[in-house]
Parts: structure tokens; C-alpha cells; sequence
């Protein structure tokens, strides 16, 4: 492998000293971007896209060609895990995804396999290596998953949910098999970042997108005592070289202290707080990622500017911070705008690191 | 009118000595109940049963016929003000609330009026009083308001948003216009709610659903700084006695410092921070009303009973705390378990006001 020329995304999530602040964006390789949507319709379905190691790497690469990024995100779905485990993913259009067999019962939760990730899921990783001779050392490449228990809402709901009714009356009728379904997940999704980072990830991220919808107890149990089974189960220096590992809960800034000690080098954080208050809170034991509103991108160029000061003023001095958006951009963003946003962090972060 | 009979919850939202836990239900007249399906289906329209008095009066009572509850609250839309302001309320079946005439652009919101609450809104004080008859002052009767935020969400998108797109462009980009919109629909609402107790309303709670989607310094200028302005508008007292607000922003744990500050007696909890932790962080200014997770009544009777004794026992000793739900009942609820619930309550809750 080529030696890695920009290495400012992995040495901010370690907090060691870099000339600006990195930054990526959640979804950077997504439906904003014409040269996406055209990928999209010639690949068929979007698990065709996702299967297909060649077009899979060039959408991974297409933001890097608009946009000076401090890191690649490979392309794929959270969802390839459950849908390994055989629960048939699918996706409606205009509804998100689905499974064809959601786990509803303690026989179907018994009987799910922990699957072969070498087999079951070698697109996957075809797609990293693929990716990763296509980066030739430019940037670092982020490997992600859903967290176990985002994963298991999927799994037992069958399909995105605005209540998660089966899934929480599953956690609060029958915890223990839940905890069995989320074991069994979290050991999967070991397996499969430690072939990501075997495949040639130098970073992970794990996604909670649906944490912040639990009782804070209930968050505890069943979100956060998985992320930290994943992360004690990781791989965390290849080639010499630490893998750092961000955690993300989306609605999770009310538990951070916890959070922070999850094992994770840095932490995803949302709009709702500064990062003036998280970073005191988490009290640099980890490094931040975030956090600007992704609809500001809905704004002028200028206000986007404003904004993206007003991030880096927050944070402040010295290194520990991943320019992100708070969420993944959303799909009717300008890519002028972000364009704007990514120069604005260019010109205005420095000042933070003399 | 007759004497209050019951006086558990306003007792509680002033922080005075009560012998039980006082316990109403967000949405305790609503579509889990099959005699309001029943109702609803004879009304018509959402909208139609709203506008008929002797309907609203109907459904407001059916939960009290069930439940031991300790308050009555008013049925009707957050969005009636709105309406009368001329945007042209709708339903879609299954899709939420729309607006026929969305505000998107500045010529609309300079031209939208401050709405004539006693003729335009006269259906709704018309229900008012009918329902404060029909109580016979068993229980007190909550009316209710949209918060200027909340209600401007509705009114710039047109509809339910994900994303909010159109009013977080409107706030980043004109934030003087929004100001004006909610300024605007801050002294409607003033009107509204002092014309609800005027009918006879003995307690207000302003609903700020959407307050948790902004970021923190915006949720601080955009609906907090005007949910204050609304509640410096109210009429505090009638008859000799008290009339307390409550104030609720889902997801607003966060900001629960700031919050308690809003002139409101009381503020809502959702259930992702324990009512332990709130309880310190508002440090005895304010009383609190929630937070048991909606999704626990999917559980058995037992769990609900264990749930609502937690619930209790995070509060603790003493006069403050309303018990409710951390949101609106879900409409695929049992009526059992709510009874389960409101049992429980009765149960359980003796013991810390002795």
C-alpha cells in the first residue's frame, strides 16, 4: 500500500497536532450529487450499486474529485449485516429499506446465524480494496456499520419506524431476548469492520441513528452495552498504525459523559448542542465530530460561511475536532453549497491550530 | 360555575402538597379509544369534529369515563390558529396535517393577519365552556396551543416535515423575516389561549413538538425567545385562583436550564432523561409533568406497573411532579394498558406524599 499523503482526519480523531481542521461529510457520496444519480439509474437497484465493487468505489470517489475532503467513506448500506443473516433486504422506492422476513418471535430470533462475513458479505470488502488502490494514498478510508441496536430496529421492525413499537415492547417485555438478538448482532458486525479493516479500512465508524430514540436506561442497556461489546471486539492498529474508531448516536447529546466511555477515539455529535459544552462534558478524553445543521446547506453561501465559523469558534483551539455535518446531507443540497462549506473550513480552521 | 372537586393537578404544577401523584394522558381523547373511533367516524372531517362543539365535548370526556383521571383536556388541533389565520387547514388520510396556502415567500408572511380569536375561533371557546358544563367541576380543564414555533413549522413547510427545509432556510437566511412571522403568530396565540380561559380553561399547556429539530443557539432565538413572549401574554389568574402553564419541548432536555426559565409553572419531560436528573437541573423553579415512554404500553400490565413505579421513584418525594406519558398515546394502544397505567399511578404514588 502507498503511504498515506493526507493523514490530518486520522491524527484529529487521536488529538494530535494538524495544520487545520480535517473535514468529511456523512453521505458526502450520495443523491446531492448529479454524477451520483447517474451512477444510480445505470447500476439498478440501490443493493446493485451497493454489490458492485467497480461502481461502488466510483461513487466513493466522486466527492473527492468536487471537494478538497480529508477522507474517502466507503459506499454501502448499514443494512448488509441483517441482510447477510438472511432477513432479505429491499428497498420500496421512496420509503427506505425493508426485510422480507423482519424477526418477530423468539424461534426466528434463535434461529438467526451469526453469518461467514468472508463469504456472505465479500462485496464488501472487494469494494474496500477496491477503493483503497483507487485512493492511492490521497486520503484515509472510513469502514462503517449500523450500530447493534439500529441494526436490530431494522431486524425486528422490519422497515424504518417512527415508534418503534415491536422493537421496545420486545425491550421492555423480553429483555433478555433482545439482549440475545443484539449479542448475536454485535458479533457479526465485529466480524465484518475487522474484515473492512483486514480489507484495507483505516478508520470505522458506527452509526446509531436510532439511539436516541430509547428511554435514557433503556439507552444504556440496549444501545450503548453493544457499541462497547463492537468496540472491545475491534481490531485497532494495522501496518503500524492505530485504527480509530468514532461512535455516533444521533439524539444522544443528554448521555455523553457515558458515551465518552464507550472505548471509541472519537464521537459523532449532533446540531442540538455545542461543541463548546460537549467538549467540556466529554473532558478530552475522546476527539469530536460534528456538528453543523445540515440544513444550513440550505442557505446562502455566505450564511453557510458564517456558520461554519461559528462551528470552529465552538470547538476552539487545538486539535480534537472532525469538521462534519451534524447528520447526512440531505439529497436537495446545491453541491455549490457544500462546495462553500468545505472552502470555509479550509480558510477559516488554521487559526485553531498555531 | 361549581367548585373544583379535584384539584390534584394544578395543586402538583404549583408545587403544593398533594396526596397522590395527579395523572392525565397527551392524547387521552384520541384514536386508541374505540368510542372515539366510533365518534369520529359520525363527525366527518378531523376538522369537522373539531368545529362541533357537542362532538369536541364528547370525545374530551370519554377517557374520564374510563380512566381515574385527574384533568380534562381540550380536543382540538394545534393548528386552529393557523387555520383562522387564513392558510387552509387540511387532512390528508394517513399523511398528517396540511396547509392549502403554505408561507413562502416575504409578501405572504407581511400580509398574514393577526386572526380575530372571537369570531374566527369562536368554535373552540364554544367547546370550551361546553366542556367546563359538562365537567361540572369534577376536574380541571387544559386548553392548549401550538407554540409559534411549532405552529411556523407547519405554516412555512405546508405540511409535516422531516428535514424542515423551507423554515430553517427562512431562519438561517432572513432570520429577521421569521421573527416577524413568529412575533406574529406568538400574539394570536396570546389571544387564543387567554380567550380559552376566558371560556373557562383552569390550566394552558403550549406544545412545542418541533422545538427538539432545532439547533441549540436557534431553538434559544427561534422558539424559546417566543414561547416566553407568550407566556408573559397569558392571564395568570382567574376567579382567585392560579391558572399554570406547561410548557413542553420534546426533545429539549438539553436545554433544560434555559428552559425553566420560560415563565411557565410547569415544563414537559420526555422520556429520554430521568425525571432524577431533571428534577436537579431545574432546581425546584419549575414543577414537571411526564415521562414514561409511550412504547411502554405495548408491554404486559406487569411491566407498565414496574415502569410507572420508576417513573416515580426518579421523581421522588414531594409536591412537582404530574404524571403522563413522554409523548402522546400511540393509537395501536389497548385501553387496558392505559388503565394499567393510570392504576399504577394510583397505586404506587401514595407514598411519596405522606
Amino acid at each position: 500500500m502507498s503511504q498515506l499523503q493526507n493523514d490530518r482526519f486520522l491524527r484529529a480523531l487521536l488529538r494530535e497536532p494538524v495544520d487545520r481542521t480535517p473535514v468529511w461529510i456523512m453521505r458526502q457520496a450520495g443523491r446531492y450529487l448529479p454524477e451520483y444519480r447517474e451512477v444510480r439509474a445505470q447500476a439498478g437497484s440501490f443493493m446493485d450499486l451497493c454489490r458492485n465493487a467497480e461502481l461502488a468505489c466510483e461513487v466513493t470517489m466522486q466527492p473527492l474529485r468536487r471537494f478538497d475532503l480529508d477522507a474517502a467513506i466507503l459506499f454501502s448500506d448499514i443494512l448488509t449485516v441483517p441482510d447477510a443473516m438472511g432477513l432479505g433486504l429491499y428497498f420500496e422506492p421512496g420509503e427506505g429499506p425493508r426485510f422480507e422476513r423482519p424477526l418477530r418471535d423468539t424461534a426466528a430470533i434463535n434461529a438467526l446465524p451469526v453469518p461467514d462475513v468472508a463469504t456472505s458479505l465479500r462485496y464488501v470488502t472487494d469494494a474496500v480494496s477496491r477503493i483503497r488502490r483507487e485512493l492511492n494514498g490521497t486520503v484515509p478510508l472510513i469502514g462503517f456499520s449500523g450500530s447493534p441496536w439500529t441494526l436490530a430496529t431494522y431486524m425486528v421492525e422490519g422497515a424504518s419506524s417512527k415508534d418503534f413499537r415491536h422493537i421496545k415492547a420486545l425491550a421492555y417485555d423480553q429483555p433478555a431476548l433482545l439482549e440475545q438478538l443484539l449479542d448475536k448482532t454485535a458479533r457479526a458486525v465485529i466480524d465484518y469492520l475487522n474484515a473492512q479493516v483486514e480489507a484495507g479500512a483505516q478508520a470505522l465508524m458506527i452509526f446509531d441513528t436510532w439511539g436516541g430514540a430509547l428511554a435514557h436506561d433503556a439507552y444504556e442497556r440496549f444501545s450503548l452495552a453493544f457499541a462497547r461489546q463492537v468496540i472491545d471486539g475491534l481490531v485497532r492498529e494495522r501496518d503500524g498504525r492505530r485504527i480509530p474508531v468514532v461512535f455516533f448516536t444521533k439524539g444522544g447529546g443528554l448521555w455523553l459523559e457515558r458515551i465518552a466511555d464507550c472505548g471509541a477515539d472519537g464521537l459523532g455529535i449532533d446540531w442540538t448542542l455545542s461543541l463548546t459544552e460537549a467538549r467540556r462534558r466529554v473532558g478530552g478524553r475522546v476527539a469530536l465530530q460534528g456538528n453543523l445543521d445540515p440544513s444550513v446547506l440550505y442557505a446562502s453561501p455566505e450564511v453557510i460561511h458564517r456558520e461554519v465559523g461559528r462551528v470552529l469558534a465552538e470547538f476552539g483551539h487545538g486539535s480534537g475536532h472532525v469538521f462534519n455535518l451534524g447528520h447526512g446531507v440531505h439529497p436537495q443540497i446545491p453541491p455549490d453549497h457544500v462546495a462553500a462549506m468545505v472552502e470555509a473550513v479550509h480558510a477559516l480552521s488554521p487559526r485553531y491550530h498555531d
